[in-house]
């Protein structure tokens, strides 16, 4: 963690809070409101944690206008308080000790250009062509393939495997065990045998993206396969060839999308959903964990599949039940045709 | 990409194809339909494309006869133009710029046997008693255990990791993040703790076969978990220990196929699918993405499982219906019989 | 495999059995009931295989009593066959070549403490203040973040990534590709764009744990993620930050955790299910495969979702009739009531 200490007075400018109380105390981490000591700071997010206001240890507390009638201690008072603890905890994490320069194991190729600032740690290897930007860090044993390019300030992991053409922007994270680049899953099939296509495109991250760990994202098969600015993927998810993935979309972890879907700007898709191939998500649109999206989203709104969960002792008659619906729906409606006939006569 | 150009004459040799046009045209790389530009060739593989055909910029199109009447510029005619793509696609891949020989930074077993005619890259550990044939590349930092058996001509991409005991046939590709051969998920449970079964056997795998990146297929518990020739799998795919599947066929991403389940020849299972142990699935089944299978599967065919996607709001309707199904199904049962009572009467 | 012979005396006394036929007779595997050659062991943990037991050519069988009726040759007689193989099964395990040691290719920071009876493979990596206990093995390619801490006996396979401030327990095995302390996904939003939330907790797994390959275990956002002793996790497991896993739990494939659920201990949660987060699932309950859970499970028992398996062909007219539910129940409902009516009229 960070050695570092601000006082509430520091705190406070850069999220631009009011504060109540001793506004030089000095806190040094940040702690749950139940767990939080004297040195810490931490924040309210969600009224139902109000009953832990009057009793939690923490030095500060990050909260709104509303929550102050719950709390007379140390506080950073803020419209957002979720957001401001966001802001904050970037000044607590923990120092990289990197420093600047290229790690004597690794083995980087002479044609490429590692920026002065750059850092490439032990075990790294770096394929012809290769443009890394200012700033940026390379883990340990990660491997770029030919022609990649990193952008300013973007950080890959260890264990990073980078395919030849791919283009990652600014600001960027990538987590370890990711691989961005891989064939997309193309074949053509004669009499039974798979034949390869070849699969010819890129891939292209934007600026301020994060890709979580073991997540892949394949080559496009001729054109590219595209995650815009601001997208933030979780772990385990995969991205198919010629994806195309809008602005600031949040997907949580063990997704899968499939080749050539186009998902809008600001959607939210939660974890282990799967998204078949060739459809459009409308922008905005919210789907729930474990959807199956086998048709075009036009409307942006919040769509679901499944059945929810059951005793599965009562789960296997509803399924029995399941595979009987149309026949139900059929019966029911020659039912209501007997009867109406009957009240009719 | 490839630097070498084509002209239509000689790629039509390759794949039997009539020309239509200038077959001293020459292209260099491929592009789609909407974007390819005059030194690039592309194809229409469906005819929703046709539209695009009169306004191409592309130098030439591969096409079958019944696309010829939207199109009087240079053309590559043949019955089956995806299949044709598919071979001519692999004209223009990437050059890989590798040579043949060990990297200096590799370290391999002194008992290990390697062609001379291999590639073993940057970073990688060969273990002792491992024999690479002709023509293999082994990617960077990919670590193969003790007693691996690689074919020729088959390529290991970066950061793949063999477990001991783990043998791969010829013209195979392996994708980064791979993990074959690690544990089957194999427990004794005594008095509620978990007693580890040793896993003894290990994982063949045919020849002409491609397995995607963070894919993991466990080595056998006694006996070998086999994946048949020409077998294709996409990324992050699970395949438990002693599961064989049967040559040709092809597994998209995320699907998990558990324990001694076989899956026969020429099957296509569909994305995010979960399979369980000890089934046995017909030659030639096609399961559609995100399907549970938890029985056999005796006649080959299309199967399916999930709900469909619907609005979260009518969704939640439906749900609590479902839950319900059974006694819904009681009810109208009883009405049947209450109103076919009251018609006798 | 391992190159050792046991005598059936020697195996009794391991696994307290009585010995039917030559005590002094040797086995130096295990095979299946159905390939196991007279060199080798073999078991019977299922009634369903007794029709294998007069046929099989395996040198010795480990069964019950009432298999004896069953089978007349050399024979270990235990109560619990499959737990009896399961401490057998770990005799023939491949020995491991290793000698303890740091690879002269491994870089280890100075400040790091490594055990003399340690192993560290070729191309490790071990930053800062890391701690790795006695008989810990760290293999090829793996990279180990600041302050981790590795208990005595665990065994890092080849290409795993501890990021820093991951403690593992004793006797642990995690397999490649596995990835743990990676930031969780925590983000706030700020009019449409995300705000990082540094994830400022760690990693704490228990004694004789079990990761496998490909599983992802992010790191906590303010407090640790906990993985409880004995745990079991399979390959591609997805932990979100703050997940708490109670002892002895065992988890299958692909299955997804969202972030603070709680899980109890003794759990068995099949593959490829989804968990939501801030839910709590109560000690011993069971899921059934790819189930959805969104809502803590207070009373252990066996749960489960989705709709079975159906023909492509009629899982369609169902998934139709499943969006119409709520009308037919509506309209059921609504003919009891004229049925009813018109009785009693």
């Amino acid at each position: 963690m960070s050695r570092q200490e601000y006082s509430l007075i520091e705190l406070a400018e850069i999220i631009a809070a009011d504060i109540q109380g001793d506004a030089n105390y000095r806190v040094s981490s940040i702690g749950t409101l139940q767990s939080a000591s004297s040195e810490q700071l931490t924040f309210i997010a969600n009224p139902k944690y109000q009953k832990y206001l009057p009793t939690t240890q923490a030095g500060a507390v990050i909260l709104s206008e509303q929550d102050l009638s719950y709390f007379s201690g140390n506080a950073l008072i803020t419209a957002n308080p979720y957001l401001a603890y966001a802001r904050l905890s970037q000044l607590f994490a923990r120092d990289v000790l990197l420093s600047a320069g290229i790690s004597p194991s690794a083995e980087v190729h002479p044609s490429a250009q590692i920026s002065g600032s750059a850092t490439v740690a032990a075990g790294v290897i770096i394929s012809e062509d290769v443009r890394i930007a200012d700033n940026v860090v390379v883990g340990p044993n990660t491997v770029i393939g030919a022609g990649c390019i990193v952008g300013e300030n973007s950080l890959l992991q260890a264990n990073v495997t980078l395919y030849p053409d791919v283009h990652i922007g600014k600001e960027c994270l990538v987590h370890s065990g990711a691989v961005l680049g891989a064939d997309g899953f193309g074949f053509a099939n004669e009499s039974g045998k798979w034949v390869k296509i070849a699969q010819l495109g890129g891939v292209r991250i934007g600026d301020n993206v994060e890709i979580g760990a073991c997540t892949t994202i394949d080559r496009g098969a001729l054109d590219n396969t595209e995650i815009g600015n601001g997208v933030i993927l979780d772990n385990q998810i995969q991205i198919a060839h010629n994806v195309q993935i809008g602005e600031h979309s949040a997907i949580a972890g063990c997704t899968a999308v499939a080749g050539s879907t186009k998902i809008g700007a600001n959607c939210t898709i939660a974890g282990a959903c799967g998204i078949t191939g060739h459809l459009e998500i409308a922008a905005g649109t919210h789907i729930t964990a474990m959807s199956l999206v086998t048709k075009s989203i036009k409307e942006p709104g919040a769509y679901s599949s499944g059945t929810g969960m059951l005793p599965t002792k009562e789960w296997k008659k509803s399924v029995v039940r399941f595979r009987q619906l149309d026949d139900l729906s059929r019966r029911l409606k020659s039912l209501e045709e007997k009867v109406l006939k009957s009240k009719g006569s």
